[in-house]
């Protein structure tokens, strides 16, 4: 089965030498990009033919640091900075069961199958129910039980078997849109020895291994009396430190564990709005991470402290972030800002997409290239970043396979997630 | 004519107290709200009746400062801090001729309304075609040509003539949403004679008066150096401050200056976003503002240092921006958000609506309240702030008149503007 996409208006190729072409047209077969040139013909017969002159199209979007199912508290406990608010978040989360951990992530899903994204890493309870809902949702899911043990010695076994049955299923079943990876926690919620056996796991099955790192002042201070040691400096005594290490928030990070990270070759998440809405206070060094190579990825964190799932409004953030907090406009730019969420996320978890090129994967998205939020056209990357609304993303394709077209999700039934959802919600909140 | 909107899912009210209503119906009667209560019924003849079961009812939204047409050279020399983007901009500005103002300005409309923004208050040039496409548009405006002498004493006069010719063709034109005010530009840019030439007529008139104001510490400094003295005080001994003026910006503002605002009951603006992709480093002094009584407003700015007119990124940019740089999570609510755009925003206009209270003018934005960046419905007001996309926004009234149902806009033909901005773009780049 092919599709052909005919006179795309702008195809913002993100390929090494970022080029946008200008009505040409993408053929795809098999779940991938097989070709890019202008006038493709075929013969009609198991092709399907779509007009593209009125859109944009660019490779779908990666958000790298987000926990599903946390849709269902939204707008749950605002204002508290984030050790106070995660007790509190504890609470509720102790009540959750199987079907609230589907719903909650069916219905991200949907908010980021409207947002354009095609892949999220994801990091939370109930990977199971996860699992299922992300395979309904026909988009790429990183997947990672969140690992804790409170550094109680006797819940550091429990975790680890949690962590490798959902990796075992999650590798049986075999989806080639979802992987599992290993989650602990954070330094502070997890005992060396947890962390230990869980870079085993992942190291043993290859799997990528994410943490929460230096998210608040606090965190680095507790890490420091405990271990007399700063975070990475810690993290890279016990050996965890790897191409495969993949750090969320960096927010307080002295430029000598950036330098480690570096030479690790470890990977870096900013999540702006998340770290901003908990105050903490920080801010992620983009150019220090930048100058040592390391490749960073963008990620909305959760929705309970964002609140929303929308990437092109963290890519905003992050900007205006940067640029402000240096003193410099051109800290950051809309391209750089644009590689986050497109072909460094795809880098860093290791997929071949990210970009419009022969032979990749046909992960896209479709933008109305005449929505207000896009005109004028005369800067699209900046347009993309500063002023894009959602509502400009019409169609998001994963593999070759629309999973929206016209901003109507295929892939679920909306209107029926929506009431499940707020089924759950309602039981959770009784 | 009468309007009853029956069963309203939510109404924020934005009252004294800050009232949600369920389930009531609203009857607005020449443009004003007549009644709010559960089961109003009326004779059907000459009303229409719409069933707003699935609708979230507040009050329109204001966007206390703007240039409109910058939606032309939206993506225009980002990257660029205040004073050297000025520069570039000038140069393009003053290849604007009247269809440019007109049609940047319908355009900004279009943005403005697709956003809820039912009142804008705006400093630019060519206020004339402004006007026109205001009126057209069916929303309110402020309306002020942007005065700049540049401190050469042969321009002032010509500058106040402008001035003085928009106001008074404004004043005659007697449109009931449109009305002038007197917009020097900044401290940097105008003569002490021009900026008191400009309250005298302000005076006369009995107009507001808006500033440009403490935006960056370049200007802080010069002013210092010109005038050997700080902003506020130099603004203050030129007698220019009391209840009718607005300031714009304030981010590198001390206290002292603060009380001296406060106590001539001037108002200010905060516009976080432009503030910060325009790397000023300054933050608006919320909490002092706040704590001094300052009626304060928010802001989008122009197109071209935002780059949108989205209010409800505005807002959230706002409370991330507060929040963050106090390392205080609770520093601003996203109640205090809301009221800026809102309640705060009608009381700096002087106008009549910014609540939904009997006897207001009937000013109403309309949500979807199933939309997904709105579930769940636990938290309305943090949804409203925090998650809430314009795609969500279905309908704006405007003093009891739609110009917006199920997200078409009525007051003008969406598409022909398009085509008119385009077209006007490309003449101004040829």
């Amino acid at each position: 089965m092919q599709v052909l996409l005919k006179n795309c208006g702008f195809i913002i190729t993100q390929n090494r030498d970022r080029t946008i072409l200008k009505d040409f047209d993408i053929l795809i077969e098999e779940g991938r990009i097989k070709e890019i040139k202008k006038g493709i013909s075929v013969s009609t017969k198991d092709c399907e033919i779509l007009d593209c002159r009125n859109k944009i199209v660019l490779p779908a979007f990666l958000n790298l640091h987000t926990h599903s199912p946390m849709t269902l508290l939204r707008g749950y406990k605002d204002d508290l900075e984030l050790h106070p608010w995660l007790q509190e978040i504890w609470k509720v989360e102790a009540k959750l069961k199987d079907k609230h951990f589907y719903i909650g992530a069916k219905f991200a899903c949907l908010e980021m199958i409207k947002s354009g994204i095609s892949c999220f890493l994801d990091m939370y309870f109930g990977m199971g129910s996860i699992f299922k809902a992300v395979a309904e949702a026909g988009i790429r899911g990183f997947l990672g039980e969140a690992l804790m043990d409170f550094k109680e010695e006797g819940r550091t076994e429990e975790e680890i078997k949690k962590a490798e049955k959902f990796a075992d299923f999650c590798i049986k079943a075999g989806n080639p849109l979802i992987k599992p990876v290993i989650a602990p926690h954070s330094i502070y919620t997890c005992s060396p020895s947890l962390l230990l056996r869980a870079k085993e796991i992942a190291r043993e099955k290859g799997l990528l291994f994410t943490l929460h790192l230096s998210e608040t002042r606090k965190e680095v201070f507790d890490c420091y009396k405990e271990y007399k040691k700063k975070p990475v400096n810690y993290l890279k005594d016990l050996n965890l430190l790897d191409e495969k290490f993949i750090a969320f928030h960096c927010v307080w990070i002295t430029r000598e564990e950036i330098s480690i990270l570096a030479k690790s070759d470890a990977k870096a998440v900013h999540c702006p709005i998340s770290n901003m809405k908990l105050a903490t206070g920080g801010v992620f060094p983009f150019r220090e991470m930048k100058e040592s190579n390391i490749l960073i990825g963008l990620g909305t964190d959760g929705a309970c402290s964002n609140n929303s799932l929308n990437i092109l409004e963290e890519m905003k953030v992050a900007c205006l972030l940067q640029k402000w907090f240096r003193w410099n406009a051109s800290e950051i730019s809309a391209q750089e800002a644009l590689d986050l969420v497109t072909i460094n996320g795809a880098k860093i978890l290791g997929i071949n997409s990210g970009s419009i090129e022969e032979g990749k994967d046909a992960d896209l998205v479709f933008l109305n290239k005449e929505h207000f939020s896009l005109l004028p056209s005369q800067n699209l990357i900046s347009n993309l970043v500063f002023s894009c609304s959602r509502e400009a993303i019409s169609d998001l394709m994963v593999r070759g396979r629309f999973v929206m077209r016209d901003r109507k999700v295929l892939s679920m039934d909306e209107e029926k997630t929506k009431e499940e959802f707020k089924k759950a919600l309602e039981e959770l909140i009784a």
